[in-house]
């Protein structure tokens, strides 16, 4: 036990009376907060109290000049009140703390629900109407304030990108952890606050979060706060860390490696002391754990942490028909309901309203009490005008020459490299131009070795700050690698760090990327409103490279493969979603150097990282990708006419399969006209209205013909080709060979044929796509057939490709001289404009590059 | 600090030399084993050690009866040695307490790469060979066992369904505590041990599931024994778990509620003594638990947890090319590579291998040596046989007739209610049914009273073991609703549940589920190879009720809003996956009477739970389920002609749309011939090649027609309709409406008009999609763009829909006398051919209920 901890229930003496009724008076109490100073922080949390209550009830007569009135209430009645009085309470000592240390300071706001104190914060601040200007602090922007929550047209009920200084949005619930440590990191001068709510704490991607204390630098990072709020309820239920044993919490919170401070109880008076209290002795610790820092301490801090445990509702009606409600689960939306319905409801909430003693906060014209306004911090320093949580340090990256790392590709399809290797050692120098700026980053979960991005490790390590011991590989305090087996911290470090401006790319398995579907899902939705605020500024995308993808799972099986994760982000809005299937190693150099210069999207790149055959050299790589899909002039025969069929493909090991394929053809039935087309980006293929890399419908049909039977090789699940595909003219003629579900163990070659996307039978696609080809077919396909036997009984018998398969090239006879035939594009021309979004007074960051005139792209 | 919690590192004396070279005898040290049964534990050991090497490196000369030579060794090596001689003394320990107390055990092993060893103790079990008779114990059997080992057309490298008596596969981690969980539950004499990797324990559901103590009941649930498994490496990082501090990880495991004991170190012989030591006293400490339990103990009891803390690739070759390999992150694949090229790395793989000392433990013809087979349980106490990793329990429910639950509808579309609230009735009785069964479960985030399904609280309570207050909810210790905010815990709970042959209910937010996205995607792949092996029974289904829809997120805003899931769940294959789509009440009923029948699927329910139109009384609902589509005549006016326009709906909100567009029509446009399709099962649109609940072609066309257009009201993402449908006749005249992301918050009328899925844009498309209907379409495009912008600015304004727009019901005047065209279609009739397998020798649970001579459904 430790002294630390205080007893858990020193609950409020209970009032009679079924509400509040204007006797929240305070009696001083000693402490940190001399009278004045007490209470001038209550009053800033029962104006703060007030502003929440009035956005979840009324919708007209804010300050209550006039007695209630059912029109005043809204008609439906959509908020939670549970957690905000705490928030509340939190919100105005953070600012006492950051006023008097002058602290830089972020805070993250985990319990769902939690919008209306935070918005009352930021309008109290004045930022809201600032930024809002029809929402500033008089008698109109505060009925405004109250009408437009929960309300069509208006904003939501969790602190999503509306709201100023937010950069987590409490609708989905689980990330407030990881995102407050994405932040911190390489902000050295920066505190996150991070509220965490018990009902929140229960989730898996916050459980596991606590750990990422063994990742942050005390030198190099910032600091993360976390402040454990014990509500004690979730909707209906109590809260497992609310209810367990305190010593059990208290051990766990130890065992997770903090010093916890409990803060517990009811009395205003009371809870301020201890909350002033324990925050001055947080941040003493913090900067004891500073000092020694800098002077390379090398063993991890215990860093600070604060449990509040206080009512849920905590100050609204007491009880409520007869029933308890402040400090049980009947207090987590509408405390008092159908209140236009029923004057007695009415008169709980108006006794309720007042008993925060408006007239004591407002102006009659709904400007602050004088008192008031001089609390908060100014400018900068305000919660809700941080700018680290509006992507102040977003400035580009310093990229270095993607020809340093360009493989040489003599001839195409002749040799072979490993994609990714070529990533690694462009990356590294990403790493090195940047070191001075600490402001990128690589993620995963535990893979960038088996990645093959090792070359990173020649000039950074793997973030780790407990014990290191011989032998271990590349560990050390200030690593810019950060490996964890947890997809949900990955992601949630990634977002933090990108949302706060920097920079970085998340590298994982393409199976359980699905691990945070609903994370990357939730960013996506966050871009999306950004976009739609002139004064947010635009954030670094957000990088996904899969490379352990489903068809290179040798031994793994089925659990192993698939290739959904390209479903789910197509499903993303268009503006926000970019897929690229470089075919090989200088294609993925170019896509991944344009996906780091871009702002406000997802990128996902999926490539392997096996020895495999390369196609493009760098030029050719660089046009290729720049126009996102093109002919590929080297590899078809045919020729002044149309060709008999368009052999088209999307990602390594399709394209590899492909051309495979049309060697087979080319040798089998000569006289086939055969056009190779390759698929980069897989967004130009639906059309430009759906998607802004949407190739126009005459540059589509330029490649992929009006009429010609279409042999598609694809890298996921195939029906997605159609889908994107479906607007376009020759749609009908589509023959999409991708993953199906097989579930197996295989060889990737094996694999491919299960799910016949291999060579022999692409090239039996395109003998019975082409009408009239008759016995030349037939005797084609019996040849098909034959070496596919055999293949399949050498692979059970050997546990290895028959030679012939396994060392296939593309043959020298077929290299032609001409170069591949362009479309215009230029995709990857991706200056400022890429960040995708104008705006009129929008803030860009400068960025060095190319440029582009085309918006949106 | 605690007595029990040892020194870190007393680790084995390193020998000399490169590799083990045959001196793996044991000095005896005392403890609970005596002289014979430490040499008998020690031997079963080296024999699974054995046969796990085996499988990784050979596929020939399996006792090295000859020299080896690069033939006898695997062109490919692509096993994992590391943490397996670690879980091989997990086994050998957990069979001798299993035999000396005749325990009924299943173990969950949660590592990744586990399968060499697990199938070695199978083997060694006998069951393999019993199951799988070409690996039996002989010769070839062992030469057939090391062969298929990640070998194409064999096994995967992770505990997969392929293995007797596992219900957890090792390959995406993070599972494995919550599996373990939901398989105890209700089995009070059942012993789970679940072995935790320390990479495994780095994810966030493995975070969180540790926290599942908080609600198994000692009385009525089984025990789970926790053995967290310190490896010390992930693949080329340390471990957390592993490299904090020892007091921490103590204080973080009795944070978590455990009493937690230390095995640690490296010597055999010593290592032996102290797990069979920690087992002895976990045990007894279990059977004190257990003794209060039945006598009424109301506290959570702290149940006991074992720390085997080993080195990584335990006696395996400790330095290879002079670097360290045991105990290191090098041990995590194939310690020595190569083999085949190097005779130096044969000699070392070689060595390593006779280090076991083969000769002693096998007979020149493979059996095993007389000692060895003594050693493990018998019969059904075997690990690798226990019938409820084979899900023995299965039988079906005892289900309620669904008539006395069932919303009276005396017209279509004139009266309300709530789904849900009717669901909560049947499940209230469900449980009451199978009270004494104990076989049903239902979980959720925390919703089942916000949900509307609070009837089930009638008979039963929230499990939970913490404190209970007054004024808490219907907690009780032995509740059969599990509450917690975690979609991982309750999602693998339930996978738990039923792969040991129970069934249960998961219901949650749409948006949300995604979380658990990876989760089912592994759940349907296991199902999937299940159903290829005809030893596995049949387990019941994985029921989903997703009943906070997209469509009802009034004031979450768009962070609630996605229906993905439902794309999401459509990728897996056709003989796994089900979505349905009740329109109202009835309808749930019928689907979820059924979707409680069936066994082996992930059935996905979407329904709402605000008061809605009722549709179909209880025959016609169950008459329309059975079919899974078809023409509500009632709606239509097509009279004996072909009508000129489908008007086709799936899903509530959808449906009340499509009405209320019919009726305006009808009013408008009455010479339009209009016939109104509903869709209940989704899986009813695809050709029935691609899923057995498709429509055959001609019932398809006597739906949709070949050549009329077909407007489309659909829950979710709009192409999934036109994926589904793409083969059929009449697809390219298909116009769908459903959701797209807009992102804002919005009462439901505003966001289908946003996403025109409402009424006036549904009769809009209509008119747009017939032909010739001229200046008549044109005039009522005006009325209804008019309409359109008198109601938003009313929402808007208001905060509501218009009340016309609010109030709506379908007219009397349209109510026909008619019955709805019936379509052939028995979905819903579900006995036991709907476990869907047959197979020979395959076990069928008796089920109640219909029956149907349609296998496959």
């Amino acid at each position: 036990m430790d002294a630390r901890r205080e007893p858990r229930n020193h609950q409020r003496k209970r009032r009679d009376g079924e509400h509040h009724d204007g006797d929240q008076t305070l009696t001083f109490v000693p402490g940190p907060l001399g009278p004045d100073g007490l209470k001038r922080i209550d009053a800033y949390w029962r104006a703060a109290n007030y502003l929440s209550v009035g956005q979840i009830y009324l919708m007209a007569n804010p300050l209550l000049h006039a007695p209630l009135k059912p029109e005043h209430v809204k008609p439906r009645l959509l908020g939670h009140w549970g957690t905000t009085p705490g928030l509340n309470f939190i919100y105005a000592h953070l600012n006492r703390v950051i006023r008097e240390r002058d602290l830089n300071m972020v805070a993250v706001w985990g319990p769902g629900h939690g919008a209306p104190g935070l918005v009352a914060n930021a309008y109290l601040e004045g930022t809201y109407g600032e930024i809002y200007p029809d929402v500033a602090q008089d008698l109109d922007g505060m009925a405004r304030l109250f009408r437009q929550f929960s309300f069509p047209g208006g904003i939501p009920n969790h602190a999503s990108p509306e709201l100023p200084g937010s950069i987590h949005e409490g609708g989905e619930l689980g990330y407030s952890l990881a995102h407050a440590f994405g932040a911190a990191l390489d902000n050295p001068g920066l505190t996150v606050a991070c509220v965490v709510g018990d009902g929140e704490a229960e989730t898996g991607p916050l459980a596991a979060a606590w750990h990422s204390n063994k990742f942050l630098d005390a030198r190099h990072d910032g600091t993360v706060l976390p402040i454990l709020h014990l509500n004690g309820y979730k909707i209906a239920n109590p809260t497992i860390l609310a209810r367990m044993p305190p010593e059990e919490l208290w051990s766990l919170l130890v065992g997770y490696g903090y010093e916890p401070t409990f803060v517990e109880g009811d009395e205003p008076a009371v809870m301020h002391q201890a909350m002033a209290t324990a925050l001055d002795s947080a941040f003493d610790a913090i900067a004891e754990i500073r000092k020694h820092a800098v002077h390379g301490a090398t063993q991890r801090p215990r860093w600070p942490m604060i449990v509040l445990r206080s009512p849920k509702g905590w100050m609204g009606p007491e009880t409520v028909d007869g029933k308890p409600v402040e400090g049980t689960w009947r207090a987590h939306q509408v405390p008092v309901a159908a209140v236009r319905e029923s004057p007695e409801h009415r008169a709980v909430l108006e006794a309720w309203m007042r008993s925060y003693r408006p007239e004591e906060l407002f102006a009659e014209d709904g400007s602050l009490a004088p008192d008031l306004a001089a609390l908060p911090p100014k400018g900068p320093r305000r919660l809700s005008a941080n700018p680290h949580a509006n992507a102040h340090k977003s400035a580009s990256l310093r990229l270095p020459d993607l020809r340093r790392f360009a493989v040489a590709v003599p001839e195409p399809g002749r040799t072979k490299a490993e994609a990714t290797r070529a990533l690694g050692a462009f990356l590294r120098d990403v790493l090195t131009l940047n070191a001075e700026a600490r402001n990128v980053r690589i993620m995963g979960p535990d893979e960038t070795a088996s990645n093959r991005l090792d070359a990173v490790f020649e000039v950074t390590d793997r973030a780790w700050q407990e014990e290191i011991l011989p032998g271990d590989d590349h560990l050390a305090r200030d690593g810019r690698v950060m490996e964890v087996l947890s997809e949900h911290l990955c992601e949630g470090w990634l977002e933090g760090y990108v949302l706060t401006g920097r920079h970085g790319l998340f590298a994982t398995y393409e199976a359980f990327v699905h691990v945070v579907d609903s994370m990357v899902n939730q960013h996506a939705k966050w871009l999306k409103s950004s976009r739609d605020l002139p004064w947010r500024r635009p954030v670094p995308s957000l990088n996904i490279l899969l490379s352990s993808h489903v068809w290179r799972q040798d031994h793994n099986g089925f659990s192993h493969q698939d290739p959904g994760f390209i479903d789910f982000v197509a499903n993303k809005r268009g503006d926000t979603a970019r897929i690229y299937l470089p075919p090989d190693a200088n294609t993925l150099l170019c896509v991944t150097d344009h996906c780091l210069r871009t702002y406000d999207r997802i990128n996902v790149v999926v490539a392997g990282k096996q020895p495999a055959l390369q196609w493009l050299g760098p030029d050719e790589a660089a046009r290729h990708c720049a126009a996102g899909a093109g002919i590929w002039d080297w590899a078809s025969n045919e020729g002044e006419a149309e060709p008999d069929v368009v052999m088209a493909c999307a990602g390594d090991v399709p394209t590899q399969e492909m051309l495979a394929a049309v060697d087979w053809l080319r040798h089998h039935v000569p006289d086939l006209r055969v056009r190779v087309v390759n698929v980069v980006d897989l967004m130009t293929l639906p059309a430009r209205e759906t998607h802004p890399h949407g190739l126009d419908d005459p540059t589509f049909d330029s490649l992929f013909t009006r009429d010609r039977p279409v042999v598609f090789a694809y890298h996921g699940y195939p029906w997605l080709i159609h889908r994107l595909t479906y607007k376009r003219t020759n749609h009908g003629n589509f023959h999409v060979h991708g993953f199906i579900e097989e579930g197996t163990t295989t060889t990737p070659f094996d694999m491919c044929v299960l799910n016949r996307l291999d060579r022999l039978h692409l090239a039996q696609a395109a003998l019975r796509a082409v009408p009239g080809l008759g016995a030349h077919a037939e005797h084609a396909e019996q040849a098909l057939r034959a070496a596919l036997a055999r293949h399949r009984e050498h692979v059970r018998r050997t546990g290895d490709d028959l030679p012939e398969v396994r060392d296939w090239a593309w043959p020298e006879r077929h290299v032609h001289e001409h170069p591949d035939r362009r479309i215009e594009g230029d995709i990857m021309q991706c200056g400022p404009a890429d960040a995708g979004r104008g705006g009129a007074g929008r803030a860009r960051p400068s960025m060095t590059g190319r440029s582009s005139p085309e918006a949106g792209r």
